[in-house]
Parts: structure tokens; sequence; C-alpha cells
């Protein structure tokens, strides 16, 4: 566009490569950059620099780590016989968000999805059975989405897990507080006819 | 949050302050800037700190530039006797965008606001009286946004440049009262252009 300086367009040209962010929202977010004090914009800008020279992922859990080891693997009062399964590091912040939980995790970076092109060799599968035959955990919880592909990938994992004899235990399913039973989906109704519980 | 590392936490925390974006979103951005690669995360870090560096206000009309004139005041092709006054550079995008105006521009880069201490010498209104004494301007239209403040910036102007004997118009009421002129679309902004009328 004439109109806008070189810097300008390529700056909202970047900003709507960002998830969620349209033509409009990447106008406003760069008049937004351009009125506010030089100091503000340019701490963005080394926030993101830091970010990506900064983090890596844990060696042990693969969590977002700034060091050797994330903060929940370096936690001493962690219970160190538990472990959660998930798919994505924000899986793992969704959980620690609910305090009900003081295990370790495993973050596998994503799930087997045969149709991508992702197999179990892609994620941190091979590095989380060799966790669990070091013998320390007895519990292993698979925390992946409730999706085909999240389903999948744990049933493929406690496969692999079958001979250790640790525990496999999977997150409950059923209806979510504050939903209605009459919207509520077929397979959401399965799953809570099937585990129920007793009252 | 604990189990965040802290440059991710600071990431966060700086896009929230980016307008439209709330606690979910920048988490997104976050995690989406942690998985694309190097090169590109740092490009928009770059952008940024371009934006900051080589953008500054055209030293004619207060429009966005990298110079010290804008590519409009810089364009030969502009009709140089008609001259529209916008509040933000963002008003002049929008009305580029139609592709129905072809002269010049002048930026408030604000409105005159009693309420927010906004007066008209916070403005850059004397430079447009200044450039309208020069002579070589016939038309000025006042495309202020039509709310009470960007109507009384309008009318404020519109008395400062009584005795110059150019002509002065405004914005057909095509747009709606209340709205925002950034926002507005094509039809609507062509068709105020095109209906404009005397102040």
């Amino acid at each position: 566009m004439a109109e806008l300086t070189e810097s300008v367009t390529r700056l909202i040209e970047h900003l709507t490569r960002l998830p969620g962010i349209g033509r409009k929202s990447a106008e406003r977010i760069a008049y937004h950059l351009l009125r506010v004090s030089k100091d503000e914009a340019l701490a963005l800008a080394e926030a993101i620099r830091n970010v990506k020279e900064n983090v890596r992922y844990c060696t042990v859990c693969y969590n977002l780590a700034e060091g050797e080891l994330c903060r929940i693997c370096q936690d001493p009062t962690r219970d160190r016989g538990l472990l959660c399964v998930v798919e994505q590091p924000q899986d793992l912040m969704a959980i620690e968000q609910t305090g009900a939980y003081r295990g370790l995790y495993h973050v596998l970076l994503g799930r087997i999805s045969p149709l991508d092109g992702i197999g179990p060799e892609q994620l941190t599968i091979d590095a989380l059975v060799q966790r669990v035959r070091q013998g320390q955990i007895r519990e292993v919880i698979m925390a992946t989405n409730p999706t085909v592909e999240g389903d999948g990938t744990a049933l493929y994992i406690s496969n692999q897990l079958a001979d250790t004899g640790v525990t496999i235990t999977r997150l409950a399913r059923g209806i979510t507080p504050g939903s209605v039973i009459q919207f509520a989906n077929r397979e959401i109704l399965t799953d809570a006819l099937v585990g129920r519980q007793k009252l």
C-alpha cells in the first residue's frame, strides 16, 4: 500500500502471521506501537528476542525451560512417582493452573497424526519410555486431548509401556461443570454413562 | 506463574499490553513464536525496532514518513490545491484505500478534547493554517471523525481559516455519527468523499 511507509508495511505483514491476528488487528497493533514510547516498543522486541535465545525444552520432560531443566523437574517437592503425559506445554500449564496435580510431566510435543505425517518417532515417546523404564515412576496419567488423534497417541503409548508394570490411567471423561445435558453430544454422554461414579 | 519460564512470562506480559490482545491470545502468540524458526521470530522483533527507529511524521502533513516527506507529499501527480484534514494517519489510510481522493492531506494527530486536556495548540492546527495561508490550496476538506469532538475540531479550524477565502467542505454524512473513520468501509467512505458539503 503506497500510503504506508515501508517499515510500517513490513511490521503489519509480520504481525498478520501471528495466530488470531487479521489485517485490521495488525494495523491497530502497528499504530499502537508507533504511538507508545520507544522504550515500551523496544521492550516487546527484546522480549521476543529473549524468548528465542533463552527458551528451550527441558532435557527430561520437554516442558519449556531456560536452562537444562524446567522449573517443575527442578522442584524437590514434586511427587516423582507420578507422571502426567500431555501433548503441548500449554496443556501442562492448564493442568498446573488447577493446583490439583503435584507430580511430574512429560510433554510429547505433538500427537501421532498419520494424516499430517507425524509418527511416534517425531514425538518424545522414546524418551518417555526410557524415563518409565528407569523404575521411579509408579503411575502414568495420559492427558492427551480427547480427540481421535489424542486417544490414538495415548493408546500407542500405553502399548509401549505395557511390559513395564506401571499403572496407566487417563483423565476422567464426562459432562463438564456448567454444561447442559440436553445439549451434550453423544460422545460426551456415552463417556459420562460408561464412567459413572457412586454418589 | 511458576510453570512458565521467565522469558515467556515477560513476553506474554508485553503482548497483553497490545490493543485487542487478552491473556489467552498473548499465550497463543507466545507459543507460536516459540514454535516458529528463530529467523521468523527475530524478523518480527526487527520489524518493531525498525518502525520505532525509522518512522517519523512528515514535516509538511504529519502523515507517517521514513524521511522528511511522506509518500503522498512527494507524489507529483497529487492535486496540490486540495487538502483533506484528518485526525490520525489511520484515517488517511482509510481514505487512500477508497482510491477516490487524489489531493494532499493534513494530519491533526488528534482532535480538540477539553475533557482530555487537549487544546488546539497540541494539534498540528498552526501548521495547517500556515499551509493554507501560503495560497496554493483552493479547498480544505474536513474529514475529522463524525463525533462531537471531531465536529468541534472541524468547526474550530474552519473559523481559523475563515479569512483565507479558501473553500471549506466536510465529508458528506454518509458516515454515521458515533462511528470511527478508520473502521468505515470503502463504500461508505467513497460516498462521503463524493458527496462532501460546504461547511
